[in-house]
């Protein structure tokens, strides 16, 4: 029922350096169709990628993004200080038994699809506070496990609406140091702490509309916070508004004083193109996890993006609490990174 | 299948002031028979507590909490920063939806019956780093919501096995900031993070045999990180390993030269007491929490303690992994607290 934009101040600046030293996605079957194809890391076979369980598979897709990223920075898994994870699924599964196998301490992380940015800012605190080296953050989603969870089971075939959004099948990690690797090493400079957005939505199926205030009420307080405006960004990239949703959330963000011009670009309302079976486009953690890791992450890396606002938003409710009525709180949390 | 106890230092050391300014617990009804029944802050008449659905309750309870805690340390809403929070619901909807009604950031974290160390640890990151000035960390279970969701609807009246524990009614939160209140006021000074160990328990129902490795794990390498012994504390307190639990943790900390003595003991294993049908005793996140917040946090601002290691564990699986014949991956982790 509330959007503030005026409160204290939420952004943190992490005033030791955090490089974000590697990144790795792995992607399902449907997004290697995707216009961002060609920058993921690892694309699997099927849905099911030789697991017996949807809710394995997603283990096995979560666990593989942090060994790639482990192996992309060049380091061994007994590097790790810390996983810094989470994920959709009850109990965030996908993230603690992955974490099982390393021997890195974990701690787990949750908000909605916004998970994987508050995994890079409770890692950067790790490194940038000079407590630990390295950390890998780490989320995933996946179609099938999303589905039967938060909706219907898949084999009921339950007619989607048209403001629905289709849950990303994909992981991604990134490894952060305190020392950098290579040249042009992106580093997280500084974040902007969502909070608890909630407009009244109650349509599960909807997400989008849920999630838009919480996008601008943070995207706003960044700006105000900053005194930065999105002229001094190359990219500003939201995590999976979807269509709709991106398109109410620039109008929020305008009503501010703040255009949103071709330097924004939604990761959900992109990432399947015109699908119309797709609807309003992706959604889920892994959504903006692996467009980040794939698309954004190498543009730093080249040289073609110096500056990214990278803001994942999510959506807080459960299926329990849904069925009693309640509405959808919804959260964004901000990360600037910078080359 | 693993337990370590020799790895890298996973200790980290706050080494700007974190001070824990105040403390709140909400029980339920049979916590009020407890033998610490008189340090807790705020009871409830009933199970339900005046709301429609269990999941509402501990909502309720959760807020209640978090407000009793910023009253108690003599602040407004508008003085925290960040809430850092956590529970044992699906998508953490208690913490969730209890931060909906403040202003603060939001930080969800999940690590089980953990999270309470959890978020005073990515709170004091905040604090020490010199991020913000304050932040309450929170958590809560609830009895009949955590049954229904974790095993059988109580409606069933399903007997209980005697390796059971009884989930703790109860919310706890306490604001961290960079300034002292009052006399002798306790700080956070250290940290040792946990890691997963699972040694292949499959039944749900003895999460004290699950967990104890996990407790094992963090005391030992705490202890090797730091040189300590458990004579230097005044009191080590473990959140909710259980009466079996906890003598299964005793020995395998016995068997790595440590010997926990009288001043160790587990909120579990004596919150209930020798309520018979209580079995090994309470679990939950609210078990620790309303302890420590209770009598642990008291006897600390009285001076009757000085030094304390407050270490909740957590069982990190999902009915839904259990179901698919997965074992139960543990956690703990470790927060010292001295005046």
């Amino acid at each position: 029922m509330r959007c503030y934009f005026n409160a204290m101040n939420q952004t943190i600046y992490f005033h030791n350096s955090v490089y974000l030293t590697s990144a790795y996605s792995v992607v399902g079957t449907e997004e290697q169709k995707s216009k961002f194809a060609q920058y993921f890391d690892e694309k699997m076979d099927s849905q099911e990628w030789g697991e017996a369980s949807f809710e394995k598979t997603e283990l096995k897709m979560h666990k593989t993004a942090v060994r790639g990223a482990i192996r992309e920075a060049g380091l061994d898994e007994s590097d790790i200080d810390v996983i810094v994870g989470g994920d959709l699924l009850n109990q965030i599964i996908s993230a603690g038994y992955s974490a099982r196998e390393f021997q890195s301490s974990f701690l787990g992380v949750y908000s909605a699809c916004s998970t994987y940015a508050e995994s890079m800012i409770v890692g950067s605190l790790l490194v940038s506070g000079g407590h630990v080296q390295r950390v890998a953050c780490a989320t995933s989603s996946h179609f099938s496990s999303a589905e039967r969870q938060y909706r219907f089971p898949l084999e009921l075939g339950t007619p989607r609406t048209p403001l629905s959004q289709w849950t990303v099948t994909g992981a991604g990690s990134l490894i952060l140091s305190n020392l950098p690797s290579g040249e042009a090493c992106p580093r997280v400079t500084m974040a902007t702490l969502g909070r608890i957005v909630d407009f009244g939505i109650k349509d599960a199926n909807n997400m989008g509309a849920a999630m838009a205030p919480a996008a601008a009420d943070t995207i706003v307080r960044h700006f105000r916070d900053t005194g930065r405006t999105p002229a001094d960004y190359d990219l500003i990239v939201s995590g999976d508004l979807g269509k709709y949703g991106s398109s109410v959330f620039k109008h929020l963000v305008k009503g501010e004083g703040y255009i949103l011009g071709t330097n924004y670009f939604d990761c959900g309302a992109e990432i399947f193109g015109d699908d119309e079976k797709k609807f309003q486009g992706g959604s889920g953690a892994g959504c903006g996890a692996t467009v980040f890791n794939g698309y954004v992450y190498k543009k730093l890396r080249r040289g073609e993006l110096k500056r990214v606002l990278f803001m994942p938003t999510g959506a807080l409710m459960s299926k329990q609490i849904s069925l009693q009525g309640e509405s959808i709180p919804a959260i964004a949390h901000a990360v600037c990174v910078e080359v």
